[in-house]
């Protein structure tokens, strides 16, 4: 497996497998990696003859409150799952590589996309995310990249990023992993302390009884969002930071009543630890 | 001459140059060329064996009191003349495939070089120039693209944008061109009444009046600035929107006393019709 640090050697590592006649593909991460990352590698596996892993921990997402200094990071782990994967290049740049001084170009995604969920609860998240994607793009010129489900939002701000700047690029979206109690995998997820570890499946919990609800035919969103709420409630460490309902596509609020293709979403904190998670509800039409 | 009208007909026909070994190189223009665009078709000729001029009025870079309706066009006379220069071919995609049903997503350059200058004068212009630049980068694919010096702020905006998003593309920057009684080459210079025609030339008069005093030792900006200002008093249908002196590779404020190469800069109303220009005042150090 190649160790990539600069942009030139990663670009240079794509042409050269391109001219091969290989399809590159291209996992973002911001390391600490876990069995979510790797099923992206795995899906990205199945669509290029090369897999690019990039680990960079992006200033520009994480607001001056957050958590970036307690981000978890452990490169030496992440180069060994990695390598074990059979990733073919692990692209680490450090901040003076991605954000040189006198640095002063963002991408930003306007409107419903970014105005509801976390975009309203983290202040230029997106922008940061937008930028450091296009970034990576243009670094690593991949055929192909991979996202998880589980950063829903994220998936929409990027699908939206790469068709308006025309980047030729698929996008492959992996579907949500879960620990066997249903808390969805998270880097953040090392910052729990046991009790809240032992609480945070309410996550999971909480979209669960939203979906019952919705399978048995509930349409409403206040009683949806309320099955939710409750069902967070039981968890007295859990303090919800938003609930929502958006539709699926536009990420516009959803009606009142469910006509299309819902995802209801939230994150939760568990002390200074912030969980997000999601699920489509989809209106199925009867057979008629 | 081929004519290319969408995204993936301009990137099939880069991608097959570039398969036979050929540079591309991009010249993008708002059309009604002039012999201002036609020596950056030549510059890019030099460096690359297609060159694709792309014509599009981009909306984006116009505010909402400007001159979008009334910017000249006249596609047949480009095409002649794209056709005798030589050009491989012309990009000229409409509204509709640029900026799609549902379109979002914006490329901004902070700071110094978008504050002021033009920046100042026409919100939001230049991030409509980073975006349409950032996006005909991703549609074309060139190797290289030519730019006029004419639009010294422009220049400096692509360069850094480019440069800060990775974009792996050459810039060339050609001198503006200059009718015979000095008046720059502008598309707009169609829009001149005759009475206006004949004043224009003030514009790079007073540029004249400035680097004369500054070829005489003068270094103060003020007194400079003044030389310019006289010089354009002269013209009374010439209505100055801004004439500055600003750092030459920041656009900072230059200082009280130019110690560095500076940028002088004038915008300049005649009528509804707004002409920019400039002039780079480099002090040059005793061989001692």
């Amino acid at each position: 497996m190649r160790i990539l640090r600069t942009a030139a050697e990663a670009r240079a590592a794509s042409r050269a497998w391109k001219r091969e006649g290989l399809r590159v593909a291209l996992v973002p991460t911001m390391g600490y990696l876990h069995e979510g990352h790797l099923s992206l590698v795995r899906l990205a596996r199945a669509r290029a003859g090369r897999v690019v892993v990039s680990i960079f921990v992006n200033p520009a997402q994480f607001g001056p409150a957050e958590d970036l200094d307690r981000y978890p990071r452990d490169l030496a782990r992440d180069t060994a799952l990695c390598e074990e994967a059979g990733v073919d290049a692990l692209f680490c740049p450090d901040a003076g590589e991605v954000y040189p001084p006198g640095y002063a170009t963002y991408v930003t995604v306007e409107g419903a996309l970014t105005a509801g969920l976390c975009g309203a609860r983290r202040p230029g998240h997106f922008r940061g995310v937008a930028t450091v994607v296009a970034k990576l793009f243009a670094m690593v010129e991949p055929d192909a990249a991979a996202f998880g489900q589980k950063d829903a939002q994220q998936v929409a701000v990027v699908r939206r990023m790469t068709a308006d700047l025309n980047l030729p690029v698929e996008l492959l979206v992996g579907p949500t992993v879960r620990e066997t109690d249903g808390l969805a995998l998270s880097s953040r997820n090392a910052c729990l302390t046991p009790a809240e570890r032992a609480q945070a499946p309410v996550l999971k919990r909480a979209l669960d009884a939203a979906a019952a609800r919705f399978e048995a035919g509930e349409r409403s969103a206040a009683e949806l969002l309320s099955a939710a709420g409750t069902a967070l409630a039981a968890a007295p460490l859990a303090r919800p930071d938003y609930v929502d309902l958006v539709d699926a596509e536009t990420l516009e609020p959803a009606g009142p009543a469910l006509v299309r293709p819902a995802l209801l979403a939230l994150a939760v904190y568990f002390g200074a630890t912030r969980l997000i998670d999601n699920a489509v509800l989809t209106p199925s039409f009867g057979s008629c």
